[in-house]
């Protein structure tokens, strides 16, 4: 292991955290809250003072493989999270140190599942970082780094593949540190446009930029207590939920798009998938629903924003719907366990990956009963490799474990059966909101420290997508042990 | 396909079964419940005629293969519970036949899983009836087809490989059907000396039978409402628990003792595993109940029975468990998914699987940071087949496909959140009880004929470990279509 090279890309990033906690101190100074704005520097001096010192001298090694990639991710993300947790606790907006870990890594990991009861009552600049956190973490900022730091050789090519969501990663130009600058542009005007469109329809500037950001990041930290729910304009939420759809969509689409090869993402059999189950869900619920609300373009609304909302995992939502009748929870449920498309800056399991599990379960029936004839499976019009298959297999079977284990952590507190399955499975999947106690309306707050550690430990899982996060559990690797490892 | 062959041992299995409907009969007439004989010499001469008819005469291709092997189960399972439920349906014990049905197969697939409000109101004779079907599914009537029919060839080893529970099926000697008399007169014999120490222990004789028949096919049929907990005796309980155990580890097991193979026995890490998570659960249950129960030898024997009764997927209650804190709650629903060991009596997952799933999962995480190195997964000091592990892999997917699908189906009848998924949790695993509306003192008695239906499906999904039940979604197999097929 190339400790000193793992040392210096995190100095690296921890620089970059630096830089960025200085946006949110000029929010301090707009608004002129001067009691917030020591709460951001002090945090910055700090991150970049660690981030000087261990990344002073690049290393001569610099060559890098998958090991040190999945380190670099899983200890630069447990760090900026405690690091960028320090706001919340030095404003005194968020009492507990542990609870200001629980919501920034919420934060990070764009999951927005929070610990707060009232969330207006804070500052308008630690809203700001809460929502920021969002945006930071949607694309990642090893990707961040890459798309901004001169390149050091093509091995960057790990770290982007431990971070970036889904099986399998594709580099849409040679070089990687442009196809992350791409990615970077695509989803900076993304987010752009959608601040626009919001402040069209009459939302604040403020609450235009917050809210982009946890739609950019599928993150999902709103600034009202209900939500997105306190904005009651049929244009708003649908811009949102249509902008929440377009942020789960793998961005390789999005470059297609611009280098006008339609037909290729007319061919993606995962972005198809996904809007189908979009538009499925959509009409179930909205059929569900209709006895709850007063007509059918309300149950329609509601149905098509929350199904965004799950499916891209980001959370937000403009009902209760801890309120809807079983059928639409449990459809709610499936979807956390979805998640959005791979490549994109959605949670979950990824549209890909069940695709490519559920036509494996399909082939093992029918292999059952014609065991002679051997049926490959295809995706995207091709047979998946025995390597891709083989890691979504282990990935499902170590992600069912997580979330067995969690469950019965979290069991400990003595919450409801729901309340507590939920947590996990909308912690794990990053979406934010679960059933009962963690519904929409309701929030992470009563769990006990130790559970707040366990979900958040899931969120970091899931955000890394399972493996990196087990380096906590392996401190062989990270000591000077190579004869165990290589 | 070789279609006469299916029928003719289809006709050979309803055959036993009209001579097993003989039994109840004899109760009837014994007890003097003259208006029940009607109700079981009906479907017997049915089921006779038809036997009859479809295995007149022997086919003179006899070979079979897997395919057949499948498709004789499931079609025989199926008719078995069809012409199983009439006795309940004739005699108006079960008013609605959708509710006979459930009954029946909740009883053939030793699941306990029941649609009777008020259970002490039914004549003995259907009793003993529901409680025979646990017994005759336990061991599974194809293996004793195999027991008492001479055999026809080696290939009966793909009848009880479709059959018999577990990743694999170790032949004790070389042939088939000694293999299977061996093993049910392991059965047989362990059953009657239950009966024996129940009726020492004061039970009445009828009683003891029922119960024994229940705790054999690891069912859960009681004949009181609230189950064991109408037998006050730490004895009865006790015993009761103990067998439960016995029943759920590997038959081959009690051969290797008979055999004075103890060193087989003590090597299964099966074995250990099932007794230390029993152990372990127990511990942790009756401390977490202390608060509940008086003193610590009652919460201790609360927990031992419940933990016995659920991970052997039997399903008897000595305790209203739904009123546990949710830590002993979630504990048994994991143990729910573990089940009983392979070549028990058990359902769900078993064991074996469980342990080959989790050393995967280890071995996955291993492999993300030290890649070149190649861990192969051991299993009772063996390294496990390419050919076992992938059969437990996609025996995982299809399982959760189905678990998925089911809840959401079941949805549609609008109960709580945790009432729908233990429902199907322990339908699919069969166990029984679940939580809530479910719970050890609840009853399936409001669902929907859709959802009894449904979960019909599941509890024969799960006994026929998954595979063999899609034959009925897959009617090329058993039309005509042979190009389809090879």
């Amino acid at each position: 292991m190339n400790y000193k090279m793992v040392l210096f890309i995190i100095g690296r990033i921890l620089k970059i955290e630096a830089v960025l906690l200085l946006l949110p101190a000029m929010i301090s100074i707009f608004y002129k809250e001067s009691n917030t704005l020591r709460a951001f520097l002090i945090p910055a001096a700090i991150t970049l003072i660690i981030g000087i010192v261990i990344s002073f001298r690049k290393p001569k090694k610099s060559a890098i493989f998958a090991r040190e990639g999945f380190t670099v991710v899983a200890l630069s993300w447990i760090l900026l999270s405690l690091l960028g947790a320090l706001p919340f606790y030095l404003s005194k907006s968020i009492p507990s140190y542990i609870d200001c870990i629980f919501e920034t890594v919420s934060g990070f990991t764009t999951t927005g599942s929070s610990i707060l009861t009232n969330i207006e009552a804070l500052p308008l600049s630690i809203l700001f970082w809460r929502s920021f956190t969002h945006w930071i973490g949607g694309m990642g900022i090893l990707v961040f780094v890459l798309a901004i730091l001169p390149q050091h050789n093509n091995q960057s090519m790990y770290l982007m593949r431990a971070e970036v969501p889904g099986p399998t990663v594709g580099k849409l130009v040679s070089k990687i540190g442009l196809t992350a600058r791409i990615l970077y542009a695509i989803y900076v005007l993304m987010t752009i446009i959608e601040i626009i469109l919001l402040i069209i329809g009459g939302m604040p500037i403020f609450d235009s930029v917050v809210h982009s950001f946890g739609t950019a990041g599928t993150g999902g930290f709103a600034i009202k207590n209900i939500s997105i729910a306190a904005y009651d304009s049929a244009y708003l939420q649908y811009i949102i939920a249509i902008f929440m759809i377009l942020f789960g969509i793998n961005f390789n689409m999005f470059y297609f798009l611009l280098m006008r090869k339609f037909l290729q993402v007319f061919k993606s059999e995962e972005l198809r998938c996904y809007l189908a189950i979009i538009a499925v869900s959509t009409i179930i619920i909205s059929i569900n629903t209709y006895s709850i609300y007063e007509n059918f373009s309300d149950s329609f609304r509601h149905a098509f924003f929350q199904v965004s909302s799950i499916i891209t995992t980001t959370g937000y939502a403009t009902t209760d719907f801890n309120n809807w009748p079983l059928l639409s929870k449990c459809i709610l449920v499936a979807l956390m366990f979805f998640g959005a498309c791979a490549g994109s800056t959605g949670g979950g399991i990824k549209i890909s990956r069940i695709i490519i599990l559920f036509k494996t379960g399909i082939n093992e029936i029918r292999q059952t009963f014609s065991p002679k004839s051997v049926h490959t499976i295809k995706f995207d019009g091709k047979p998946v490799e025995t390597a891709v298959s083989r890691g979504i297999y282990s990935f499902f079977i170590v992600y069912m474990m997580i979330l067995a284990i969690s469950i019965l952590l979290i069991s400990f507190d003595n919450f409801d059966f729901t309340t507590t399955t939920t947590a996990v499975i909308s912690c794990i999947n990053n979406i934010g909101p679960g059933l009962e106690h963690v519904g929409p309306m309701g929030n992470f707050a009563d769990f006990s420290p130790f559970a707040k550690l366990v979900l958040s430990f899931d969120m970091l899982a899931g955000r890394l997508e399972i493996f990196p996060i087990f380096v906590l559990f392996y401190p062989k690797i990270w000591m000077h042990k190579k004869k165990l490892l290589s």
